[in-house]
């Protein structure tokens, strides 16, 4: 679970189902930085790489099956399946997927075993608002939780700002219909409250939608379904907002010759809530870090997801994770270690 | 319910909690075409109105009550109460809020009844999309809910834009994590399978996200979590986005200039996604209409939310939703009635 500096990292990459190809995927692995990489995918269709760059040929792929969780267990010859193994037999440390959300999330879950102590690893995702941006989590792993689930996610999401990001004592709040402690579902309500009093955790309470980009937090955490519906509403708002911007640009003369001198500009801010500077999602609560780029993606956003997967192993997102949810008591008890906890009756 | 068009209808307004304050909303009303209007609120800084206006000197607030359910109990000379409480007695026929939306929504809930039938109202809000605006329902009004109630919503929401905005076999969407009709929490996957079997209603299935700006539905039913987080969002996702818009065209002379050419175009823009054009949100599912426009809202806002509210009279809303909820076989099922629909023993 922990590495020292010294030992190179290695992250196990599939390139199969990135929307460029495979090629591409290889470019962006042979960008990436003072790391190794192994390309699990159709080796005539990688080409050459350089020194720190392997390739296994493995043709086959899941990446598009409409049943991740079946594909995962009846083709143990898959791309996806055969990267995860090479993490589990520790000829790699981390995983990068171009393919599917599901097919990366089953063949992790199926493979790689839970930091000691969780329910259930989360998708987490930096939403890049320009000079404010936030870590999101759950974002559609767990589409039913429980308050000591959101726990978790909080501290996972907290591990990975400061390891990853640099973030000391992230501000953590709690995405909910209000500020005020009592807003919310049954479980949101009970989700603040065992927020509130877990030890170690910097939570700054509840907030509404409106806090993309009011930078008032560093790491959002939600339900699977409701983090899932507000990425998914940020990006359409997003394309609709700028897609009539672009159209308002287009409707005469003097706003054309607008639009051309404001281009530039625009351009820095297109660079900035760029999704592929962060380098996808983020498969966290397991003993191996995954990272699920967009599957639209060109090679920049492939060096940075295996970037970020490299740093989550060098900086050990997982022990510190494991490390704060045990501070916090937060760990996960089983039936087994619950009866072990009892006092001896003898 | 009903109202025949040679009868004016009356608007019920109360003055209190806008934030530009009782003249400002008097404004509102003395614009309002076609329709008579009371307004509650203090006399004294309402000042001279227009025949088709009339005052109710009521200058006791309860918009900023943190508890607004307790206030409206309490406080029977509240502005808001008394507005209610005229369109129960029949003085008028819809409501339209300057207060806060829980306040309105409490003193509705209190003083309306609900369209028979009808498990829970909903708070509805038209989405300015460019081109594409939708009905985003519920809100906020219902946190916790069960797939009878997201029936209920979708019958609701369609005879709202039937009605109210001409729209003929209103396009309804569920609003998911994914497109399948497996995906979401079990209420969400019980209400799509509701959904798609509910005579009279043209479902169209699971929509993410995204489909903000898609113009893929004229309708999105939501639970009053994930919909008040997700209209959240968007406001917060327009207003950073646009702020980074305005950023970059303050960044150099050249864009400076572009920015100026360009305002003119964008200011169209603005216009069609301006909230206050849409009036506010509709509490729909009661026997009365209550429009709650946004309190930062000027004249023209409040103009447009009595507008609203008199179409929702004339064009009867509450009936027509009646009428769709008893041909789907959607209407709630008291004990009693059950017990009678039993079959005969004798």
């Amino acid at each position: 679970m922990t590495s020292t500096s010294t030992t190179p990292v290695t992250v196990a990459v599939d390139v199969n189902g990135a929307d460029l190809g495979p090629a591409e995927v290889a470019r962006g692995a042979a960008l990436a930085q003072g790391v190794r990489v192994i390309l699990f995918g159709p080796a005539a269709e990688i080409g050459p790489v350089p020194s720190h760059v392997s390739v296994v040929d493995a043709p086959v792929s899941i990446a598009k099956d409409p049943d991740p969780a079946r594909a995962v267990r009846r083709t143990p010859d898959a791309s996806i399946v055969r990267a995860v193994a090479a993490v589990k037999d520790g000829d790699a440390q981390a995983l990068v997927s171009g393919g599917s959300t599901g097919a990366a999330l089953a063949a992790s879950l199926f493979g790689f075993k839970r930091v000691p102590g969780v329910h259930r690893p989360a998708l987490a995702i930096i939403i890049p608002v320009p000079g404010k941006p936030f870590l999101l989590l759950d974002a559609g792993a767990n589409v039913e939780v429980r308050p000591e689930m959101l726990v978790q996610f909080a501290h996972m999401g907290a591990a990975f700002m400061e390891a990853v990001h640099g973030v000391s004592a992230p501000r953590v709040a709690l995405l909910a219909n209000g500020t005020e402690p009592n807003k919310g579902t049954e479980i949101i309500v009970g989700a603040h409250s065992a927020l509130a009093s877990s030890a170690g955790l910097n939570f700054v309470g509840n907030v509404e939608g409106f806090a993309i980009g009011s930078g008032e937090a560093d790491v959002i955490v939600a339900d699977g379904f409701t983090g899932n519906v507000a990425l998914k509403v940020m990006e359409g708002t997003s394309a609709a907002l700028l897609g009539a911007v672009r159209s308002a640009a287009m409707s005469s003369w003097r706003s054309k010759v607008g639009g051309l001198l404001l281009k530039p500009a625009l351009r820095g801010l297109r660079g900035e809530i760029d999704p592929e500077e962060q380098g996808g999602a983020v498969l966290l609560g397991l003993r191996h870090v995954g990272v699920v780029p967009h599957g639209s993606f060109g090679a920049r956003g492939f060096t940075r997801a295996i970037e970020v997967a490299a740093r989550s192993v060098r900086e050990d997102v997982a022990g510190r994770t494991y490390a704060r949810l045990a501070e916090a008591g937060a760990l996960r008890t089983t039936a087994s270690e619950a009866v072990a906890s009892l006092p001896d009756e003898s």
